[in-house]
């Protein structure tokens, strides 16, 4: 057996049975190794961008990693940016890295890299394969390493000599650690502060954003007259009618400090204090008060729904009122296209179980709180900030869970980056329908430029501008195989969403705003 | 004045007056000092593949850097891939990489990355701006050593803080050094092998390969039988009809080895000894024999067209003889597509002084030996294998040389990694002629899984295969705005290459092949 078939088979044998991949010359052993041993599903990808947020979108979903498979350091650094967001997100993901042959890499060829360079800076765990006798073991180490709570990204680098090199050994499986118990001080302390009487929020992510522990974190505020909030970008969280909901830090810091003004106590449940994504002259970093205390209930590693429940407990708190009862959205009739209107629309029209794909960046941010009263749903942020998230996270989304439909809210900006991911949406006949924010402009910098002060000229504009030429949608989505159509009054969205929510495979939507 | 004026009147004082563009929300002030301040063309790329890779391609046919302008840790690493491509083509080039306050960094917000970690390996130069003060004469030092021989590419990683704060100074012009010239021991070295009468192979790159070096160099293989070759991947060759030919060694290892398999001498004019693109079992890394003697006449920051004088002179050799007289190549009428039919037109409808931008992968390899014959033309190639550089290549060219014709010749799997490129130049309205090679797989890739001795099933083809669903490329360019058409024909092909080589602004020709 060659290091390759060992790597197959130990990456099989821990339950990884998902490959998103854009393969190149170094990696065909592997390919080969993949095509003879059955069992692994096999995506392309037709950019690596669309490969890792694509692996992003499947661990988020299926709660386990899938492997990328990525060509050398130019290969893997296409895929960085989408790293860095599911780094973000604390997904688990384990990065396959094809590169130079061992004794060939001091010859400096020209695709040779610093693979681990640009690998280190989003992994939780970086290693360069150096025997076809142990890479079934350097990926029993990382696929650990990637399991291991809060999840992370493991990159295992794989010369090809040690991929086509005989000796090759399937790694016993490694167990995973379980995510260890927070400490009874941090519930004292915790406790303390939620009876002190003084105004009080729970900041709650990670995997404390699923249903059953939002249902946990209901009791402790409404037996203690807490607030229940979240960060403002989070990789998943299950809401929608008959669940309890959270409220989400506000984006505009302005509004994030307001938001926060009267807190004298800030719990943390798997999350950071909330900072501004950005800084701005004169204004605050940190989004609580300054003299706000901070309490860290639990580090994201830690089991964030023991440590709500055991402080539920702690309290006293009796079972979490039921969630309210929210009238069911209505589809709007007539009206104009803004961001209210659209939210009504997809909040309306929402399927049941979808799995909603929020980079709507500016235009969408009506979407989530209107969307709180459909039909129960998962919602999919971009986490860190490097946009071009969207597309690749509904790929990945739709294989990590399958029968489930995916709506993608996407501003036009945003989805150029990773565009190619529309390919493999087509090839694999996912059931996504994708929303095409569009509107030909980068509007988030326009505003940020108008806060700087600036009373813009034609060489600022032409940098914020999309259009000459306008971007065709219809057009791009057809060239890569996913049927499109455009829509330009609200009427028109509205039928174009509920019949592509209704039809199998992919689907794109172009709303012009 | 602010850090960002500063900053934007050091480019220009450096002459610097094109920046490749794709800002973010920290490079707002930057973006109002672009607009403020006269005299920089801003180029704005919706990915920033395009970005670097059209800065390379700007290089390398105006000859000084163009500035990019990136959006943090992860708009940086989008545009590696095309900068380790830039590196290995030595261009001179100034990235300016928006960032996190230096304030607001500790906070760890979420777009927040190690951009100077991802930056190193690809560039000759990396610095964090501290204060508005220094960050003009950060500017300047950078610009330096981009264009300090043989050309680096510099990073200069801006904090909003440092672009908007005032106390912003101009720095003086810092001259850049002279290359150096060669030592009169390697002179002696190089002369010696070359009247040993053994086989000698002088191998020319970088500066060493526009026409007036070439000509020198012809004068000394003339006078000493010595044969004269480039490497396989180059920045740029000026070349074609009247011009002194230079001989690629092979990218096939086997092709490579046996072109070099009698030499006794290897003499490097700016080039490295020619490695494996990759390694293979049982292959050598080194494509010249091991005991063949290894000359370095010049190092790649040295001055290599001197060098080649004076070996000349000391060799006593005449003028070179005048370039061979080739037949200008015929249109073929009628036969079928294939590599050397199309190999024919693309030559025979060369327009005058055009750039071709090669990143023809398998199917182009005949197009470099039949174009010899075209009018004179630049060939710029793909240099560090990171596929993905000739429509951003082809993007950049256009803009540094104006009133020439650009002719991308671009295999399909490679063009969609940095497809939005296409939008630049219907934007910007440049003469580029597209020829996909549509073959719809990756076709290297199935040539090298069958070296591996693989039978491929569908799992391997599948992961190498561009069709289900295939790709319109007819579609995708007119989605970004630049007309199309497909052709699977020769004539048709011959028919649209001629048009679209005539006709102003970018056209693209899907050749199904």
């Amino acid at each position: 057996m060659n290091g390759a078939e060992s790597l197959v088979r130990t990456l099989l044998a821990h339950g990884i049975d998902t490959c998103f991949a854009n393969p190149g010359t170094s990696e065909m052993h592997f390919v080969a190794a993949l095509d003879q041993v059955p069992g692994m599903h096999c995506v392309l990808g037709l950019f690596e961008g669309v490969v890792t947020g694509a692996a992003d979108g499947y661990a988020r979903m299926a709660g386990k990693p899938a492997a990328t498979l990525l060509h050398c350091g130019p290969g893997l650094a296409n895929g960085l940016a989408n790293l860095h967001n599911a780094r973000r997100a604390e997904v688990p993901m384990v990065n396959i890295v094809g590169d130079q042959a061992t004794y060939h890499r001091p010859l400096d060829a020209p695709l040779t890299a610093d693979t681990e360079g640009w690998a280190r800076p989003v992994s939780c765990w970086t290693r360069t394969g150096s025997r076809a006798e142990t890479v079934g073991a350097d990926a029993a180490a990382a696929i650990q390493a990637a399991m291991t709570a809060p999840g992370g990204i493991s990159t295992l680098i794989l010369p090809s000599d040690v991929s086509w090199d005989d000796g090759g050994v399937v790694a016993p499986v490694l167990a995973v650690p379980a995510a260890p118990q927070v400490a009874p001080s941090a519930l004292d302390e915790a406790a303390a502060a939620l009876r002190s009487g003084e105004p009080t929020v729970l900041l709650v992510a990670g995997r404390a954003l699923r249903a059953d522990a939002l249902a946990i974190a209901h009791r402790i505020v409404a037996a203690t007259g807490a607030r229940l909030m979240c960060p403002t970008s989070n990789g998943r969280i299950e809401r929608g009618r008959g669940r309890h909901p959270v409220e989400r830090v506000p984006y505009a810091i302005d509004q994030a400090v307001a938001a926060l003004q009267d807190v004298r106590h800030l719990i943390l449940v798997g999350a950071q204090a909330p900072v501004g994504f950005f800084a701005y002259p004169g204004k605050p970093g940190r989004m609580q008060p300054e003299d706000a205390a901070v309490h860290v209930l639990a580090r994201p590693e830690q089991d964030l729904v023991d440590a709500l429940e055991r402080l539920a407990d702690r309290l006293g708190a009796p079972p979490a009122p039921p969630a309210p009862v929210l009238p069911a959205p209505e589809l709007p009739r007539g009206g104009r296209i803004n961001p209210d209107s659209v939210a009504q629309v997809v909040a309306a029209l929402m399927p049941e179980n979808a799995v909603v794909v929020d980079e709507s960046i500016t235009f969408g941010r009506a979407f989530y709180n209107t969307a709180m009263a459909s039909p129960p749903h998962d919602w999919l942020q971009l986490t860190g900030g490097a946009i071009g998230a969207g597309l690749p996270l509904a790929t990945g989304a739709a294989i990590g869970a399958p029968g489930r439909r995916v709506v993608t809210l996407q501003a036009d900006g945003s989805a150029l980056y990773t565009v190619q991911a529309l390919w493999t949406q087509a090839r694999e006949k996912l059931d996504v329908t994708t929303v095409i924010l569009s509107n030909r402009k980068y509007a988030i910098l326009l505003h940020e430029l108008a806060n700087v002060g600036a009373n813009p000229g034609r060489t600022a504009l032409d940098m914020l501008d999309l259009g000459n030429p306008s971007i065709d949608w219809t057009h791009i989505a057809t060239g890569f195989g996913v049927e499109a159509a455009q829509a330009d009054t609200l009427e028109r969205f509205a039928d174009l969403l509920a019949s592509a929510n209704r039809r199998p495979g992919p689907f794109l939507i172009e709303l012009m705003i």
